[in-house]
């Protein structure tokens, strides 16, 4: 297990669109917030209120289309933001960082489903993270199918939403990839299976790590 | 003299703010086009709607401060769609485009003024311009306290226009180290004398790339 330098946790959740990462953050946080557990939940793109303009920016439909290099660019923008002003900060002051998407969302999107390629975004990477990485990411994996019926539930969906099932595979595959070369850092967990099987998995994955800082 | 690879010609305009590159470059522009040169004339940040959202963004003051990465990455996202959209069509169809401000700015401002340094802005160049560099930069030269004087005549400053004395002097110093460092690109233009000289300066610089165009 990798552990950042910092008295706090970082711990990223990703996957695609409509595998549950938003709800079942919700339920972490109600959970280890009746514990007293300092928890900070933040989202990418976003997490500062200039942040997330450059979130509404990247999300809304716009009569020029958005150059894949400049998505990538704004995504980046918006986290370099988030890190100096909100993550850094809190983990800082030990506390526990739960941030809905992070770089590996650069890498399946941008890199794997847009097709500009790892390389690029682990430039961007190195000149914004300066060494930070997640202790833990929980990638959250289920089928594309099953996961587009889902966001299909959802009454209006976003410029990424309305995406292709071809460029979600790609996503999904360039996660699993990911997670394969980077054994220590995931733990995927299947996300067909019931809410509470997927529940008490992230507990399981997640409560070792915090005994650093509740100790 | 460097030539890029595109049958149109790239010139760029640099300075500090109140060295009159707005005003020089509609003059060439009513020069150029009433020879019946196909000039076109963009800036930066900016260039195309989208991009000229990410200016606005840029140039407004917010509540919440904005890091010096992310303003870099901004910088460069705006730029990316600049270039895909509107820079490489117009070298392709053959014209001359002449663009006030580009990358040199972003070493001068946010490399050195704001010394975030220009290695990382030299990574973001080449993720972004895969090779393409100006033709021919004009760089518009003057004292900081001349070309402050000039701006405070302004009715409303931005951003940037409202930084420190010593902010502009660090820019300047840099944008003079380049001008040093690749003379075979740079044209450095004395900017305190009569406008009729600057011109001169101005036209003669450009127009022996134009030929390139005009044959």
């Amino acid at each position: 297990m990798s552990q950042n330098e910092y008295p706090g946790v970082f711990i990223t959740f990703e996957g695609i669109e409509g595998v549950g990462k938003t709800t079942n953050l919700r339920f972490l946080a109600e959970h280890y917030h009746q514990q007293d557990i300092p928890i900070l939940i933040t989202r990418e793109p976003g997490g500062t209120p200039l942040a997330d303009e450059i979130r509404h920016f990247l999300l809304s439909e716009h009569e020029e289309s958005i150059e894949p290099e400049t998505e990538l660019l704004l995504m980046f923008a918006a986290r370099a933001q988030h890190i100096s002003r909100v993550i850094l900060p809190a983990l800082a002051a030990g506390k526990a960082v739960f941030c809905d998407r992070f770089t590996d969302t650069s890498f399946a999107y941008q890199g794997a489903a847009r097709g500009l390629g790892a390389e690029k975004i682990a430039v961007l990477q190195t000149l914004v993270q300066k060494g930070l990485t997640p202790d833990l990411t929980i990638l959250l994996d289920a089928p594309v199918e099953l996961a587009l019926d889902r966001l299909q539930e959802r009454a209006k969906t976003d410029r990424f939403e309305s995406e292709t099932s071809a460029f979600f595979q790609r996503a999904r595959d360039a996660y699993l990839e990911m997670a394969i070369a980077e054994p220590e850092r995931f733990r995927v967990i299947d996300a067909t299976t019931s809410l509470e099987d997927v529940r008490q998995k992230m507990l399981s994955a997640i409560n070792p790590l915090l005994e650093k800082i509740v100790a």
